[in-house]
């Protein structure tokens, strides 16, 4: 297949109609219409072979995860998404990955209303990164500097059967299928960051681990936080698979959950807590901003709580 | 280094304040305000080491070179720039390799008060991704689809010194300073496709060689062109290190030039091209739009002109 034939290829799975779209893929640039009194939302993430997959990952799940993890972005940013750009490095033109690769893609744009409306598509090493753009009222985004001391700390859905499901992968163990599904097909938090934009004071997904992340919104905000290990949410699945050392660490350090960990005072935190519930993700108190700074884990004893590593870095 | 120290170098030498962005690099994503009445422009284009320049290769000019080609992107749809964002990815962390880069990134930048908002850092093999945003006023933006038999055929600058600068890296030749420069640092037409917008019928910038660009041009508006070899615009190094053969290949299928080629009618020819002329860079009349389809390329003498190849097409 020649690169033409694989544009064409991409374009024909991931189109999707778009007002506001005034030119879309093949041309030099895409041209858009952000809505006016909106502020244009962008964000880039890359996913190498071998680093954030597996060689061999199934390239339907790749595609998803690909525009999930930027989409995740929007949700933690609390824009709405409108259009991506797919930049696609590939070490030949197979159709039979391209194809599934595509339709995973699309299975998701679909869902969020996504427009696929540019890219480029070159020969190397696998990797794939995604531009998302969306929009956001101004002054309605979610920040990571914005946390006071006195908010409550949250989390949406579950955390940690993502690296439960990537540490029964790599131990080659007969894996569970809600922890891999949670691995393969993240579901970016995007309704509930727009039910969060304008009322809670920071946010962030949780990408390379809970005390990582919620560590970036403490140093953005100037304060710390006191986390309780036993409020963690789990999943029955991880619950059933995993000891409280290993879950303790699976849910404080480990990567790929692409929940939101957000902060909001006591006032506005029931109102919030519902109308989550009522979008299909319900979140979980997990803590309180405090004054000072870092993330403090204890359990519900109050005993400290430590942990191996906190959580993904690259060139660590 | 670590990635967060990464991520500073980057930022602190690629920091140009722009009142348009509300918030930058450091959180999930960036903000920015597009100017009422403007559509947003964006592209992404990816340089992958050994694919697009050579393992090896300074990096400095590996900086420049990923945002220029992006720029020109910009120029041949006659947008003006204004954002950036970065996707990295390293096969270490190596200071001595990504300030240079970073540098080599900013020298350009710099010059089109591009602003740095956001990317990703990530460990793999040696690429870069950029997606570069812009403005353009709706109705004015440059396409690949407007031009109509009869119009003249143009292009910026001169033809084929980045092919024959890079005809020289690989035969280990000693280079040409001048043709080395067209190779490693090009320079994107964007004040030129300023003055071209609202104006041209067409235009795309020369990155994969003329005749296979032009055919983009033909085959998004349903034309055809006919080209005069003779009249390709050749620098004084192409002159003195290439005889006619030689040189009507890097002309005609040579990449990496980033000059733009423009359709326009002959009535607001001369006004164009004085203008051109007066932005520092004056375009030349190669050709004219035909009815039919495809490039034809003759001779002064209108003898037919053979290439051996059409132009760079990944995967082929």
């Amino acid at each position: 297949m020649a690169e033409f034939a694989l544009i064409d290829l991409i374009r024909k799975r991931c189109a999707i109609l778009r007002a506001d779209v005034a030119l879309g893929i093949g041309d030099d640039a895409a041209l858009l219409a952000v809505p006016s009194g909106q502020l244009l939302a962008v964000s880039t993430d890359t996913l190498v072979a071998g680093v954030h997959f597996l060689h061999g990952a199934d390239a339907r799940d790749v595609g998803w995860k690909s525009l999930a993890v930027n989409l995740s972005d929007m949700a933690a940013t609390g824009a709405e998404p409108a259009w991506a750009t797919l930049a696609l490095t590939l070490p030949g033109a197979d159709a039979r990955w391209v194809e599934p690769f595509a339709d995973g893609f699309a299975d998701l744009a679909r869902l969020h209303r996504v427009a696929l409306v540019g890219g480029d598509t070159t020969q190397g090493p696998l990797s794939i990164t995604v531009t998302i753009h969306g929009f956001v009222a101004e002054g309605a985004a979610l920040t990571r500097s914005g946390a006071r001391a006195g908010d409550g700390v949250y989390v949406t859905g579950t955390l940690g059967d993502a690296a439960a499901g990537l540490r029964m992968v790599l131990s080659k163990q007969a894996g569970n299928a809600h922890l891999l599904e949670r691995l393969h097909r993240p579901t970016p938090r995007v309704a509930q960051g727009l039910v969060l934009r304008g009322r809670a004071t920071a946010c962030i997904d949780v990408s390379d681990g809970l005390v990582a992340d919620l560590g970036h919104i403490c140093t953005a905000s100037r304060v710390g936080a006191a986390i309780d290990a036993d409020a963690l949410p789990a999943s029955p699945a991880l619950l059933a698979a995993f000891d409280i050392p290993d879950r303790r660490e699976l849910q404080l350090a480990g990567g790929d959950d692409y929940e939101l960990c957000f902060t909001a005072p006591d006032e506005v935190a029931p109102g919030l807590l519902r109308e989550l519930h009522d979008s299909g993700c319900a979140a979980t108190r997990i803590g309180r901003v405090v004054a000072g700074s870092g993330v403090r884990v204890r359990d519900a004893s109050g005993n400290p709580v430590a942990i191996a590593h906190r959580g993904w870095e690259h060139f660590a």
